[in-house]
């Protein structure tokens, strides 16, 4: 029986459930791949940490070079995350000629292109399905299962911290920061979240999608992004009640060969099934030519979900290296016909305005005066209650804007004397 | 450049779907592939229908013996449908070494079994993408993405044509008989759309579901099968009170190793993701041990759905001829520890009971007591509007209960003077 030898530098979280998960399914993975996967080495800077799982004291090593170059191990399993040293190990394995298995959506969306280029002029593989959406074998149904469409239009929920939060804040009514804390409290975020929340991580997973989804690298600076921070009680309340729901949404769309790729919070209609995407789920919409509109949903994140991808990735390699058949599926394909990535002031949306303003009557027309001015129209308006506060809410919807336009005129509208607080404007997805 | 050879069998709506895609794809998926697929021939009963498409004439034949064992064909995509002749037809190309692609969900959940073993001794391929939830793909994240796991349920919503009645007459409040009319009108229901709104379709799609899922091969009297042709305008109302859709499911389940694979109407909670999933539109939800909950979703039928999955499966076996790696994943791996099918009276689950009673004290106690007797203990109670129907509907949900019982009680309620009409019962899942 052959043996396909794997070595896994960082054995944490998602470490554990991927050592866990070769020991303990080690003979059904035999019967689906036809050979034996051996787990040969855990490499981590330390040991002393209690893991919930027992292994052989024998596989354990803090040097990494017992790994990376070792003709004895076939696969490397990079679960360190990071960009460096993580890029280094990857390239050295990559340049000693062993296969990577990798869950760094950081790494991968600063440097894909090069890992990637270098893994195919080395002529061995690297496989990264756990890098977005957990669980989710997103990465395999882009780059097999739909690779007949052109994809026009991906939509995804990326980043469970900010889908949890913004889920309790709209069923509990919790405000933001009452919402990180229980959020914090159950283990969903982590201690300084701001990679989460501030759209950066979406904004990983959105490089990985992209490069896979339209064949073409952005680089962090081409990507929008704004986190959730700013998204109050009040938004979710009264989008809820235009029949929408609050998302962070990481978007990339092919717009007549231009790219659009930006990460925000955004309006979702109830009736576009990731609004219904609760909790720490994630979600992948996305639109291709023939196979219409499709969703992939599940954990995004958690030891499991992560081994689960982990694992598939091992064994594909693993019936790549039994059948020779390294190569087999480019990593993507370059699409030359993207004639540029499009900065966000070139952008249309609809947007959901929200005013704070005095209630005094003819407000309402030199908003409307000022928005008109700059070519953006009005589709509905409510005016909220008032109660016996002086400063009353006005949300507006727009038909679809200019990005240019609605900073213009945001601008303007900020600078009326019946404007008491920055108005806020949230980008609406159909 | 290598030639990859295609024999089509079917030019209906998929086959020409699919024959667009390999005309106007031809260079990117080359590029795919790393070789060139060739359409070689095209085989139907007749030419004379107008097909909205321009293929030479040269490729048009009506005998199928121009494809069949024809040595300078490599694939076979049979996309005719029905058991016989396309069962002949499919082992006749895999006794002469030739590589299978097909849509057929009739022929293999009669037949799968005995199809993928010949096809496995013979050393061929059979991919069928297509079989089950159109454009998802589902079939190759059963068999690839989700290696990793155990799967101990599935749920589907896999036949469009009674999700579209279902959640037409949950959107306009019609009656199952003008929803079925308005699908017909629409295109979304066959003129005899027995198949579909009797659950057998669907019962076709779950058989070879729990054939990947499960390992193991159902044959069609397995499947318990209830069509949704029953399900009254007023169900949909109090099961949406209740807060739930009724849903027709494809289910099959691991439970302590035995296995209950059934088609019925069902009552799905709001807080399903699966009760979101409307119209033409399917999904399929599955749990497993490492990816938890995960769900996919898309369109179910449709022709250029169908042949985005159709020629996925054309270009995962280029690519396998390509690089010599026929066989290099298992159709599926018989699962030997599952002891037995269970029939419909062992399974256990909550149900929805309607009664129509003439509303008079007493009648609620004596059902309770039946259902009590029979240990089944209800959860909730909701007396619907009275005005002045002398007979009143009473609607029960009921905590987890054995079929057997639920009969046997059915029965005997039924039997109850104040009993007016056939009382209604129908399962629900969580």
């Amino acid at each position: 029986m052959e043996k396909i030898k794997v070595g896994l530098i960082g054995f944490g979280t998602v470490g554990v459930g991927v050592v866990k998960a070769l020991l303990e399914k080690s003979a059904q993975l035999e019967r689906q791949v036809g050979a034996r996967i051996v787990l040969k080495a855990i490499c981590d800077k330390e040991f002393r940490r209690k893991r919930k799982i027992k292994v052989d004291r024998k596989l354990l090593t803090t040097d990494v070079n017992k790994i990376l170059g070792n003709p004895d191990i076939d696969i490397v399993v990079e679960l360190m995350g990071g960009v460096h040293p993580a890029k280094e190990f990857i390239l050295k394995a990559i340049k000693s000629g062993q296969h990577v298995v990798t869950a760094n959506k950081a790494l991968l969306s600063e440097s894909g292109e090069e890992i990637f280029d270098a893994a195919k002029k080395a002529g061995v593989e690297i496989f990264f399905e756990a890098s977005v959406g957990g669980g989710i074998p997103i990465i395999k149904s882009l780059r097999e299962g739909l690779v007949a469409n052109e994809i026009d239009t991906i939509l995804g929920i990326v980043n469970g911290t900010s889908n949890y939060i913004l889920s309790s804040m709209a069923a509990e009514g919790l405000s933001f920061s009452d919402a990180l804390a229980e959020a914090k409290k159950k283990g969903y975020a982590e201690r300084n979240p701001s990679l989460d929340i501030e759209g950066r991580d979406s904004a990983h997973k959105l490089a990985i999608l992209t490069l896979l989804g339209f064949g073409k690298a952005v680089k962090p600076e081409d990507i929008y992004i704004e986190g959730i921070l700013d998204i109050s009680q009040n938004d979710i309340k009264y989008a809820e009640e235009f029949g929408y729901s609050v998302k962070l949404l990481a978007i990339a769309k092919n717009v007549d060969g231009e790219l659009e790729v930006r990460v925000h919070p955004t309006l979702l209609s109830k009736e576009h099934l990731l609004s219904s995407v609760d909790g720490v789920y994630n979600a992948i919409y996305l639109h291709g030519d023939m196979v219409g509109g499709a969703l992939f949903y599940g954990r995004g994140a958690g030891q499991s979900p992560a081994a689960s991808s982990v694992v598939s990735d091992i064994v594909d390699l693993a019936r790549d290296l039994r059948f020779n058949s390294v190569g087999r599926v480019p990593i993507y394909l370059k699409n030359k016909s993207i004639k540029k990535i499009r900065k966000i002031d070139e952008i249309e949306a609809r947007y959901y305005i929200r005013i704070s303003c005095i209630d005094k009557p003819g407000v309402l027309a030199k908003v409307a005066g000022i928005l008109g001015r700059h070519k953006i129209s009005i589709s509905s308006v409510g005016q909220k209650e008032r109660r016996k506060a002086r400063i009353v809410p006005v949300v507006l919807m727009t038909h679809e804007a200019k990005e240019k336009n609605m900073r213009q005129a945001l601008e303007e509208i900020n600078k009326l004397s019946a404007i008491r607080r920055k108005t806020v404007a949230i980008r609406v997805e159909r």
